[in-house]
C-alpha cells in the first residue's frame, strides 16, 4: 500500500542490499514513520517479540525473513552445525510470540525447506531467501483475493444505495499494517476504493492499544480512503440511526464452525450488527481457521496482557511519544486481548477463495479437502 | 462519601463561612484532590460550563446554591433591582448548560421563592439559603433511596452466590459525584458495600472522557468498595464467562415506556447483558423521567460533543496533568456522548421510590400521579 505516495510492502529486502531485511517500525505510528533495518535472526526475534510489526501474516513473513538471516549467518565450517544453528533460531523465533500459530508455521517451512535444499550452502540460503519471499508473496496474495471477494459485497451495497458513499465500520487493524500488503478486514475496502466505489470507514478506536485510531487511521488516511475515528462506544448509536452499511473486521482464530476470536470488542459490535440487521463479515485467510475446534467461547483461551496497557496510554505530545497514567494510583486493572463472537451473529467469512456461512458446511464447501479429516 | 477518610458532600457551605460555597472541582481528579471556593454566581456560573463539576443531581444542587450567592450580591437599593438582578442571574445560570434540565428547574424554583418570600433583604436571603439546601438534600435523600431499594437486588443475588462475591458492571460516572452524596448507580453498591455484602465493581473506562477510570474508580477506592477498570470493550466477554452478575448505569433522559439515554457506549453493554441473561438495572430519581416522550431512539436528540475529546486524552505524567493526541494529523473524529438503551433490553428501573419494570404501566405504578397528566 502507499505511505506518502510510495508504494511499500510492511517488510522487504532492498535488490541491493541483500542481507538486510527491512520493516516499518510500528510503535511509531502514526506519529513518526520510522523503517527498521533488521540484519540477524537475533534482531527479528526482538522486533517480533517487542511488537516492532505485528498481525498474523505480517509476523508470519517476519519469520520467514528471520530465517532467512538466520541461513545467511549460520556457521559453515559443517553442514551439521549449520542445521543446528538453524534449528536453534527457529526455537528464538518460535519463543518471540509463543501463540502465533503462523509464526510456528513459517518457522517450521523454512526448516524442512533448508534441510531438504542442495547441498552447497549458498544453494541452502538461496532456498531460505526464496521460502521467505514465498511466504510474503503468498501472503498478500491472499489478502488481495480477499480484497477482490468482499468488494462484490461492497458493490452490492453501493449499488442499492444508487452510488450513495457505503459507510463501513471496522474494529482493531486487519489492515496492510498487520499483513504483507493489503490486510484482511481492509482489502475489500482498498478494492472498492480502487474501483472507484464511494466508501467512508467509521474506525473504532480500539482500547486499550488503540490500533484504530493509529494504524487502521494512518493506513486509510495515506491511501486516500475517507475516515472517521470513533471511541468503542459509538458503534451502536450510529447502526441504530443508520449510519453503518456494514461492518467487517479481522480475526485470529476461526473454530471449524465459524465462532470467531478478535480483538476485545468485536463481540459487542456484532451484538449491534444483528440488533440492528447489519450485515457482519469476517475476513480472513484459511490459515486463521482451527479445524480442530468447534466452541469458540468454551475452546479458545483468551490471553490477558499486561494490565499497564489500561493503566496508561501512550500519545504525541510536544515532538515525542509520551505515556500518561489514566487510572487512579490504588485502582488496578485488567487487560483482556481477544472476545469470541458466536458464528450466529456473523453474516459470512470472506477468505482467499469466496465468501461462505459461519458454519461447519458453509466452511467446508470452500475447503472440501478438510472434509476428509 | 468518604475521602481520604472524611465525609464530604460534592457542594458544601461550611458554617463558619457562610458567604462562601465549597465545591470539589473534578478536572483535576483522580491525580489532585482540589477544592474550590465559589464566592458569586458569575464563579459558579464558570463552574458549571467549563465542567469544574457535572452530573444532573450536581448541576441542579449548584444551581440553588449559585442562586444563595446571587441573593447575597444583589443590590438592596430596591426590591425591584434587588429581584431584577436575582432574575438576571438566574439567565446567567442557565446559559452554562442549556441541556441540563434539573439546572433550569433549580433556577426556577429559587426564582419563585426569592420572590414570594417576605419582604426584608436579609429573609429574602435566608430563603434562599434554606431553599438551596433543601435542593442539595433532597438530592442526597433520593439517591439514599435508590441505594435502600437497590441494595435489595444485590443483596438477593449474593444470596443465591451463598455470600460470593457480587460482580457488578457499571458504566461511566453515575456516581456520588455526579449528585450531592451517594450517586444512583452507586448508591446500591455503597448501601451493599456498608451492610457487608461483598461486592466487587468491573468499572466501563468510558471513553472519551474517561468518567469511569477518573471518577467512579476515585470515588469507590476512597470508599473501601473493591473495583478493577477495564477498557468499554471487555463487558460482554467478561458476560460470556459469568464474570458479571448484574448491571447497573446511571441515565441522563428516561422516556415515560422506559428508553433510556445515557453516556454512550451503555447499548452495547445492554445488549451483552441481554444475550447472556443479566440482569440490567437503571438507577435515576425521578427527576430524570421525561414524561412527555416515549420512543427515545426517535425523539431523544443526541449531543455531539468536540472531536478534541476524542482526538486528545488527559492523563497524568511527571506530577501534572498532559493532554496527548490520539490520532493521526490528517485524520478526524466525531463524539457522540450519549445513546438511548431500548426498554426491551433493561430488566428494572431503581428509583427512590422503589423498583418498577421499564414500561408505562411499570412506571406509573410508582408515579400514579402522572396519570392524570
Amino acid at each position: 500500500m502507499i505511505v506518502n505516495g510510495i508504494h511499500y510492502r510492511t517488510i522487504w529486502i532492498d535488490e541491493t542490499e541483500p542481507r538486510v531485511v527491512k520493516i516499518i517500525d510500528q510503535r511509531y505510528l502514526p506519529f513518526q514513520f520510522v523503517i527498521e533495518e533488521i540484519n540477524s535472526v537475533e534482531q527479528m526475534t526482538e522486533a517480533i517479540r517487542d511488537m516492532h510489526l505485528r498481525g498474523a501474516g505480517l509476523i508470519g513473513a517476519a519469520a520467514g525473513y528471520g530465517m532467512y538471516l538466520a541461513a545467511l549467518n549460520a556457521p559453515r565450517h559443517s553442514l551439521t552445525a549449520f542445521m543446528e544453528s538453524i534449528i536453534k533460531s527457529g526455537s528464538l523465533l518460535k519463543s518471540s510470540r509463543p501463540t502465533a500459530v503462523n509464526l510456528e508455521w513459517a518457522v517450521d517451512r523454512q526448516i524442512k525447506s533448508i534441510s531438504e535444499a542442495e547441498s552447497e550452502f549458498d544453494a541452502r540460503i538461496q532456498t531460505a531467501y526464496q521460502i521467505a519471499k514465498s511466504i510474503a508473496d503468498e501472503d498478500a496474495e491472499y489478502c488481495h483475493q480477499i480484497g477482490v471477494h468482499g468488494k462484490e459485497i461492497i458493490k452490492r451495497i453501493s449499488n442499492q444505495k444508487n452510488g450513495e458513499v457505503v459507510n463501513i465500520l471496522t474494529h482493531c487493524n486487519a489492515g496492510w499494517l498487520a499483513f504483507v500488503d493489503y490486510g484482511t478486514a481492509t482489502a475489500p475496502i482498498y478494492e472498492a476504493h480502487k474501483q472507484g466505489i464511494k466508501v467512508h470507514v467509521w474506525v473504532d478506536e480500539t482500547r486499550p492499544r488503540n490500533q484504530g485510531a493509529r494504524l487502521t487511521a494512518w493506513e486509510l488516511g495515506e491511501n486516500g480512503v475517507p475516515h472517521t475515528v470513533i471511541a468503542d462506544n459509538v458503534g451502536g448509536h450510529l447502526m441504530q440511526h443508520g449510519m453503518v452499511d456494514l461492518v467487517i473486521t479481522g480475526a485470529d482464530r476461526v473454530t471449524a464452525s465459524g465462532d470467531v476470536a478478535n480483538k476485545i470488542g468485536t463481540y459487542l459490535k456484532a451484538l449491534a450488527a444483528y440488533d440492528n440487521n447489519i450485515p457482519f463479515y469476517v475476513a480472513l485467510p484459511s490459515s486463521t481457521f482451527d479445524w480442530e475446534i468447534n466452541d469458540g467461547i468454551r475452546e479458545i483461551p483468551i490471553e490477558q496482557r499486561n494490565a499497564d496497557e489500561v493503566e496508561f496510554i501512550e500519545g504525541w505530545s510536544n515532538g515525542e511519544i509520551v505515556s500518561v497514567r489514566l487510572i487512579p494510583e490504588n485502582s488496578s486493572a485488567v487487560n483482556y486481548a481477544f472476545d469470541v463472537t458466536p458464528a450466529r451473529l456473523i453474516t459470512g467469512l470472506i477468505t482467499e477463495r469466496g465468501i461462505c456461512s459461519p458454519s461447519k458446511e458453509g466452511i467446508l464447501s470452500l475447503y472440501p479437502e478438510k472434509r476428509m479429516r
